[in-house]
């Protein structure tokens, strides 16, 4: 059987260029047995066994009946959880280094640019003003992580050498070394009482939708900062404004909004301390991804777990 | 001998409150043969063999003349260069682990940030623009360290996970393991060739003086970037305005400039590609900095090297 063999279950990708050639290369090399398509009109629907996408069509379940896996192209999946999908499809989630290295580099950079007060420095800059701010080292600084995954694990990883107050809060137990590990309803307030610096890298469910809101700003200590990498619909953005107008919050560093795009003349746009970043603190890396994937397909292929699998009822 | 022996050798510290507390402790602690001293009318002048501070009075020889040593409690040296100095006194620079970390950090935060285009992405937010920019992974971009001493290497080291290409340039030949190491005026122009994100953390010499100028400049890849954490006297500002200005250098944060405070109304505080902090990348620290003076203090008084000593023929 070759990838040439019309007879061949299809995996399908609806995705860019790069991803594609990349893609090509991989499962040539790794899994002859499979047929890479790109064009949906140039394949058998009945034959696609196995789909990538980030955006999807509406029509799933009827236009590829036969689907074992649907993969996103990205870390999350919410796209399509209220999805009507083929009975007995399983879904998966992209997890692979170079997304992962790059959501970790977000995240150090924002935490250190709050860490060092950058938006205090650029509004004394646009005055004119040159005077140091308050100096906190390291390791009087608190930082505390929410999403414990793949994503929420590198960023402590690579905090960690700069020597901050770790902590993480997560729905189930975690036991990371350096790291003070809440978990739970019950673990949420010992968690941001404790934290100067929350990041969300968070999944989005119905457990997690507008979780960053008023109350959980008021448990923070007092001019905290956010850095907001989960999806846009954890944050209530107009709790947000509030809470930096009133001190409570200090600065914040926005990747997701919702809706994306940001409509014009909305007010996040303009406040002084908030960065925008147009959801570009991950991107998943044609190379790495194709390469992740076919050693995925390689598990499920030999009944091994898949690095991804989404669980249904958690929702990731 | 204890430190209240009127006839103790005298550490006279001119610096701040909390530096004042730390010292007492550390030289209490581990030198009871030294007797430290905040308040130079206090003492006997001719007792004061160490001097310790920042800015220093205009008449060091006249008034300490019997100087062993003279430390600046900061990394540089070059506020004493030209002075007239007691004959025998040497100089001392501080190399202590709180100032090197706070510097490197400082570093990480703006590598990442000009890697990660944080101005651009700033000008499309105070233009609601929502739009993803050119994304380079970091083994695809190159940043180059001028000056290799403890500060540079500290900051290529924490550099080195992320997984930038990494290089450094100094006076003398340097090997560092995971870095392309250049050195000397015939080194320079290959090292600037090769890079998009250059730092300065040179000492500030009559060699180094005006080196980041638009010769310099030119030598660079195009849309190259500057974090410039050296002092303010190698940057020739108008280059830079010009550089930026004609798309030859893409953005830089500037930590120092010349003079400093900034004047009122200088075109750099309000350049769009510049994020500019006054004088606060690094900032020795009380408890680090005493405990490192106490170490090199016993270096001297059993005639070891001591760290940082300067060396009057190359300025730092």
């Amino acid at each position: 059987m070759s990838s040439s063999d019309s007879a061949a279950p299809v995996f399908l990708l609806l995705s860019t260029p790069d991803r594609a050639r990349a893609f090509a290369r991989a499962f040539a090399e790794h899994l002859p047995g499979i047929r890479l398509a790109t064009d949906p009109g140039a394949v058998d629907p009945a034959q696609v066994r196995y789909l990538m996408a980030w955006e999807f069509p509406d029509d799933i379940a009827a236009r590829w009946p036969h689907l074992d896996l649907i993969f996103s192209t990205g870390a999350g999946i919410d796209q399509l959880l209220s999805r009507r999908l083929p009975a007995g499809a399983r879904l998966v989630r992209m997890i692979e280094p170079g997304n992962t290295a790059m959501v970790r580099d977000y995240v150090v950079m924002a935490v250190l640019a709050l860490h060092r007060d950058l938006h205090g420095y650029r509004r004394q800059q646009a005055q004119e003003v040159w005077q140091a701010r308050q100096i906190l080292w390291p390791d009087q600084r608190r930082v505390g992580i929410m999403g414990l995954g793949e994503l929420g694990r590198a960023s402590l990883a690579a905090l960690h050498p700069f020597g901050f107050q770790l902590a993480g809060w997560s729905r189930s137990p975690k036991d990371i070394e350096g790291v003070e590990c809440h978990h739970g309803p019950d673990g949420l307030r010992p968690f941001l009482s404790r934290t100067d610096i929350l990041v969300c890298l968070l999944p989005l469910t119905p457990d997690t939708r507008g979780i960053l809101n008023d109350d959980l700003f008021a448990a923070l200590p007092p001019a905290a900062c956010l850095v907001q990498v989960g999806r846009g619909g954890h944050l209530d953005q107009a709790a947000l404004l509030r809470a930096l107008d009133a001190g409570r919050l200090s600065a914040a560093f926005l990747d997701v909004t919702d809706p994306e795009p940001l409509p014009p003349g909305d007010p996040l746009w303009h406040h002084p301390g908030i960065t925008i970043t147009p959801h570009v603190a991950g991107h998943t890396r044609a190379e790495t991804s194709a390469m992740a994937t076919v050693a995925n397909l390689r598990r499920f292929l030999t009944g091994k777990p898949l690095d991804g699998m989404v669980d249904p009822r958690r929702g990731y």
